[in-house]
């Protein structure tokens, strides 16, 4: 499908785009860099990459180039690569934050070179390179938040994403950061602020150790990726306030309800939380 | 160990309790009751028990009693045992909050019978005796909380504990209900309220439906049996409350810290939640 296929960025995402690619023998050569040498020399040695590049330089041999880098670096990246790449290469990120990365990007698009902005909904808790696997895409959502209109090159990236067996939706980027602030910027501010406030409940009484089911699930998001995660929450302060605002709002209606003794009503709600979860598994 | 157990209320837990008793052969006999027909006679069917009982009259023969109905009616229950059982009868309740139920006992326990209340931390978001399961308690903690002194009763309660492989802990009800308000409860209704915020998002916007690793943890969480949740809500009140306030005034700290873009705190703050979960996992 490519000739050689950059990857900017070695860690979970990107080096599972690695051995995605290479198992779908989807370039003749895959190439990749990482700014942090350790994790250059683990995605080698677990063959994420063909051949490790010593900078973004080499990345000039390319015709697809796809940056996994934290989200605050990835408008950098991507303007440092402008300088590189030849005509007509495609160059995806795939930044979980879409707006404020496009804003600073989209007026310096060399002619000739496709940038498309997107948002494969695929991670686990783990990060870097020892942490990738080839099946972490696998019938997982790719969105593509097309900067103008739909052209060749957004439907060369739609390919490629299906050949990885990932599932294509077409979003407005602004669009997408309102729901994303909702569906997952906000679950991993609940889950930080509960385990946050018992870790320090704990600290000074270890009663409070007891941990059941519940309370490890949250524990489980909170492992991620710190500086992934504080970088997202920068950039999509606006909307992960605003989401953070409707959630107090929405807590404090329930506190309410359990002040009051409102039984019925409160049974009602978790009832239809139950069949919305029932739902969601289909 | 015991020459009949009874079990009033054939849910998860206490269809679990039948399993493992049989399995350990901790009882020549094992009795059951539940006033939802259709859940003894499943009970019945899948030999969570070898006795289905018509009334809880039938419990006048039982030596040990095991009240695992719904939390808002274990201490009806209870008492309602109390009229039926024999003296040297040894009767525990496992339900998750402690202190309510037992200030609606303990002044009515009959002479020569011994009552134990108990929290066993286990469970799953399933419920209803077909989601029994006799290794449910493997591992897990056992907390007995007892009235006054720890007694021969008490002992011999912990000794049923450590045979169906549960760690036992003593500790005072009041402190129990002030830890798992912000260990168990507190958890259930911050996802309860996240997945009820974005159910309400969907109804009006299909584009929520979008739902990433993160955010289905906290359905698993939401499916869990709403009478029992609901009941622990109103019985655990007070600390519910506090707890929820807590909860609020640190998500408003970290809301701050991120309308400040305080990065280095922030990293901090996400790193150290990292290293309490590496911590948690031992």
């Amino acid at each position: 499908m490519f000739n050689t296929i950059g990857i900017a960025g070695l860690g979970l995402i990107g080096g599972s785009f690695g051995l995605a690619i290479k198992h779908n023998k989807l370039s003749k050569v895959v190439i990749g860099f990482d700014t942090n040498e350790e994790n250059l020399n683990d995605a080698l040695k677990l063959e994420l990459i063909d051949i490790g590049a010593s900078s973004y330089k080499s990345f000039s041999i390319c015709d697809f180039v796809i940056v996994s880098v934290p989200p605050s670096q990835t408008a950098k990246v991507v303007l440092g690569l402008f300088e590189v790449l030849k005509e007509n290469t495609i160059i995806i990120d795939v930044a979980s934050v879409k707006g404020p990365i496009i804003a600073d990007i989209k007026n310096s698009i060399p002619k000739g070179i496709s940038y498309i902005p997107t948002h494969p909904i695929a991670g686990t808790e783990n990060f870097g390179p020892r942490s990738a696997f080839r099946q972490l895409f696998n019938d997982k959502y790719f969105i593509i938040t097309p900067i103008n209109n739909i052209t060749f090159a957004e439907k060369k990236v739609e390919e490629f994403a299906k050949k990885i067996k990932m599932k294509v939706k077409y979003m407005d980027a602004q669009r997408h950061d309102e729901v994303f602030a909702y569906v997952s910027h906000l679950p991993h501010v609940i889950a930080y602020n509960l385990v946050n406030l018992i870790w320090h409940k704990k600290e000074n009484d270890e009663a409070y150790s007891f941990v059941g089911g519940g309370f490890k699930d949250f524990t489980r998001i909170a492992k991620s990726n710190e500086k992934m995660w504080s970088d997202i929450f920068f950039l999509n302060k606006k909307n992960i306030l605003s989401a953070i605002d409707d959630y107090i709002e929405n807590l404090l209606v329930l506190k309410t309800i359990i002040e009051n003794n409102e039984e019925k009503k409160l049974l009602e709600t978790l009832k239809n939380i139950r069949l919305f979860k029932e739902h969601l598994d289909g």
